[in-house]
């Protein structure tokens, strides 16, 4: 059987050539293409405004890439991958941190984050099999990259959540090279969302989930710094959009029934990247920011839940450069009392980069011939309606 | 002036006896008699039901009482207890777990909770700079108690927000007496909410709040065990009530304008209690589920906002009483597999008890002529019907 | 009965002073006089050089105060200040990390040091039922302070151990104003050690222990830094000084018998000063260091032990000023590469200082006829000088 | 160049059937046979008595498997595989509990034990660059056990050190295979020490170390439990032996002069078993005294160290199997008050273990001509007879 990678660099127009080659996952793609992103039907949490894009990618030198395995009845997995800037990410460190809502995960590289502060490899997220692989390409792309000849020590970051009901995930087809595919992939601009990458054959709240990003621009009063979110849903609870109680509209939540009760987990990666100058502590604080973006769409994080979010800074003035490794220097310093507009940014992004996972992701079939249905466009349409969230629409309204 | 305590044991009725002494407050100790809890103006959240008080006290065993402290123009504080069991919590300790959302507060006692998994005193909620009293009394309390003639060592618990706004704080009113007559007023049954004990003089999102408290009980299939709330309002955001984008329908919300957008700090402490054998681990996770629901009300936790939550379990199994402390001995164990539907009952709990110090609180006029108003329950009660909250009522309809 | 409060600013002359009023305490602090500290007899850990006074206060700004409380047959307590400048310590916050041994202990203030990662009063040791009274008399201080009219909120920072068995620790003689006045004794300068301030009534080891301090400076090609450390003593295990097996030859360890099979807890609080520029993050991993240092000294720290350290800087290149904390700013760093010696720094130089503490140290008859009998010099003398430790004196010789 | 895999199941016997295939390992090897355990020349720190075989494997059941890779001039580094019992490890779990000292490492499965409370696989020690590896193994060992054909998600836990002065780490020679036939090989009965499994290539304190291992026994009066522990040594510090300063005397040690002075990490990874029923907590903190063990060698975990230790519960009544975890179920528990000689056990146990490591393990030759040679044996024990440590031995004597 052939083999199928798609290198999602700018996401949809990659994806649509290669889409006569399979079947369930092209009419996805093409239904990607058609399918609104949540702002697109009046979906806007929060209070700030997004970036050009909505996407991680707003925060300048961003990069994310993707590998999407789709083959045969059952392989629907693949790789995302998360570039803090295009350099050696090595040598020119970022600060970053971890924050854990709910650790039933495979996340890799989070203590030594804890202790030093910062990361130095592209963040890879992938299937909870595949965290070994995930691994083995982010430290072998850093052994490889000119300047690094000498590194012995590499501690990858590797986020996954399972996809196991679609995909046959003890085949653990990821290899190493699809991820060191999915980093050279990587490039800035629009970010594609849905079955792509990570999150090919991943959930949210029962239905059909994947990947999904979003940002936030402060006003230039309070600094005008982004925050971006990428998300890699698996994860559910009693589905709110916006506040609208979708779940119980739809008659599909967690403890519904006796039968639904021990099934709302599965995981949620996020990723987090801004411009503003935070030190790693107060990073660490806008990760965990994150899980009130979570929990405003419902979710209680179960027990078999891993959930994480991991934050960094792209700012020059805090970048640990060679030269600042090697001796004091000057670091800028966003002060603590000047933070909480970014973990507004945080929240709403984490919020509507969900959104955005759950409406790209379209129908998909999978291995034992399951199914994970898309969560339906004009249901929601006409919920959002009902309950007033849909801008412009009087509630009610014929 | 005289100098009015008010022992709230059974609430209201206590109240309204010394209501003629004072002014803005016998107003709202009417108006708090009068203020409907959130499930009787038809707001539920979530999907498990409560219990017979919809309180923390629906869980066996478990105790509150207040001393309200509202004394001429000044002084708008008071102290709320909570004691897990009615023995002699220090030689029949509790398993408890602590969980941090956003640590700009004095929360003490966690560090040996963290370490030994339980606690040995009542919890006291009071305001920031009257923690001292608080562990004052806590600890002359259970050095008085018969048994603990021999005890040098006490961990007391006490928990704080920031009235500051309608409490002139800085006089330290609260004594180490009103902590004593505070455990000393606990007692089942119905809890008061709103402007009583601890949330005398704090607020939510820029209205009135206080105390609040609500219950849920598992399906018999699921254990039927019983998980209590009881918060301490004091922090902000952008208010959402059961999905209705209440702040913004009013047009009062965090980052609003210049002038708002570094005032919605100010700390929540929320307190759980439930009958389930967890272990201490299992407790800490369950408290974490607070901020899930503090976050489906709209919070990104701020900068400067103190929220903590702790979660301890009554059962009779887990107590670690004299003898158990004494040898090893069986304890039962609600194993990790089981404990989602808890955390989705602590997730809904918390969020119920929040909008129900919301409801019940009134309008208060404090120090400096500083005024916080009660949130406007026409209005309220309208954004809920347009945005189809309200059960059995149709949105948009006139 | 008269009540005497010993300002122990400078130490030992003020002490001298009210030596007639008192028994066996005077005896005591004359003994104090005597005794050596521990490189005097040629015990010296570690490779680093200590500082000028080899004390705390070696660190530049740093000032320590004590009030020293040894009243009747009952009371062998008091309190201990130590001040990380002499500035408005809330105006100008150092920033400080806490690290936690064994956390049976009422250590208040580290949530919120770790969320913010500074610290903003007076560091306060005092007794294990005292924290109350810590509490309040760092915030009073604070709010008293010119330019804090306006504060309403203050987090304490107070350490305690429990010297109960030689203090009639359930009186709770400790009052607010005793750590009003250890706050203003507090200086520059040499550092009493020994029976001192909160320090008075503890043990070491099953010892008479109590207040020591030590320091160290990196030579200057690793940045010349100090790194200055204060201990409370109250802990236990086996004892090793300089690596020779003190507890072993004198016959008097942990476990050594069933009898003394549960007492060899008790707690240790380090205080960790450093003029180098670290952040918030490099402080709380210098604090974790102070356990290496106290490991070296014998102890498993035991379940019933309080074990914590502080460490902050006083660089005025990280000091958070009302500048810095207004806006975005330019701080120092060094970088993880350059911790290393500081850590090493850490550990020797809490070694020493704790057996300053008990070399300072002498026998102290308290509450209940209890004994505490100071460490034997001349048998101490002896096994180091059988286990080749001391400096310059043969193993072996007669 | 032909590879030689040495499984080194029963330690020296098989390793020495190798021995006629290289060079300077199989004079280690033959060299590894004679030189002594730390207690064979008086080395026995601490108060309690070791087990029958002073090894991990005295707590029943606990089984270890090595592979040790010897080839050519590059290769010099292996695998170590230690399981908590014989049975299936998924299905019957362990409590577990993790302590991070210092984490610059790689640890994989941290946050899921943290949150869980246990471990689910083998655990796995090998090289920095090999924790990928590591994790492909025992996810896939997992995968194939009988009984677990639906299992979808494994926690792979895996500790590593980081040999590349000595091993051509670059090359990631380990493979799954490796990981595999390190766990096929693990049986109870003694353990190899020294230059073997995953401490083939290992250092410390510039020595060479490897793996080592130790254990103790509780007196029955306080339960008569036992904790085994083995090392993987790679840090440094400035070595104490029992007290006597080794390092010093040596004329090596961290901080000599500027070439050592930022050479001293590289790491450590502690193992634990006990037979007593601790909960997961209590394990962590048992974990936490392997720092005390580690710190008493002299050891300031430096910053380029990555210091974590694990410690696991074999005891029957606290295993979760497939039963317990179901259902709530009676599960023992030793208290808080009776683990403080455990805690005792765990630092000397990991004391001596380090100490067999360094004693086991001979003078290696490996990648670029590096070098790391033994301990001298002879100059060691001139050493502990000067400092009066060898038992029976007068110090100084002629």
């Amino acid at each position: 059987m052939s083999r199928i990678v798609t290198l999602s660099v700018m996401g949809v127009a990659l994806l649509m050539g290669w889409s006569s080659l399979i079947g369930v996952r092209s009419n996805a793609a093409e239904n990607q293409d058609v399918r609104p992103r949540a702002r697109e039907i009046g979906i806007a949490p929060g209070v700030l405004r997004p970036g050009p894009l909505n996407a991680i990618t707003d925060v300048s030198g961003v990069r994310v890439g993707n590998v999407t395995l789709v083959e045969g009845e059952d392989v629907r997995t693949g790789v995302t991958a998360i570039l803090p800037h295009g350099g050696n990410l090595f040598q020119d460190k970022v600060p970053a941190g971890v924050a854990v809502g709910n650790a039933f995960g495979k996340f890799a590289g989070s203590t030594q984050i804890d202790e030093l502060g910062e990361i130095e490899t592209p963040i890879i997220l992938t299937n909870t099999l595949s965290v070994a692989e995930g691994i083995a390409g982010a430290v072998e792309w850093t052994l490889a990259l000119e300047g690094n000849e000498k590194v012995r020590s590499v501690n990858a970051v590797v986020g996954e959540t399972n996809d196991g009901y679609l995909n046959a995930i003890r085949q653990r087809r990821v290899t190493k090279d699809d991820i060191l595919k999915a980093i050279a992939a990587a490039s800035g601009g629009p970010v594609a969302e849905g079955n792509v990458g990570a999150g090919t054959g991943t959930q949210a709240f029962g239905w059909k989930g994947g990947i999904g990003t979003s940002s936030r621009i402060l006003p230039k009063r309070l600094g005008g710094y982004t925050v971006g979110v990428l998300v890699q849903t698996n994860y559910g609870g009693v589905l709110s959009i916006a506040g609208a109680p979708v779940g119980k509209e739809l008659g599909s939540y967690y403890l519904k029934d006796a039968q639904d009760e021990y099934r709302a987990g599965g995981s949620i990666i996020v990723v987090m990247a801004t411009d503003a100058p935070l030190s790693d502590r107060n990073l660490k604080r806008l990760a965990r920011r994150a899980f009130n973006g979570i929990a405003s769409t419902g979710s209680p994080m179960t027990n078999d839940s891993g959930d994480y979010a991991i934050a960094f800074s792209t700012g020059n003035t805090v970048r640990r450069t060679r030269e600042r490794r090697g001796a004091v220097s000057a670091v800028e310093d966003l002060p603590n009392d000047q933070v909480s507009p970014l973990f507004q940014a945080a929240m709403e992004g984490t919020e509507e980069a969900i959104y955005n996972a759950m409406l790209k992701a379209t129908t998909m079939k999978g291995t034992e011939d399951h199914v994970r249905a898309e969560l339906p466009l004009d249901r929601l349409k006409e919920i959002l309606v009902r309950h007033g969230i849909t801008a412009g629409t009087p509630a009610g309204s014929p």
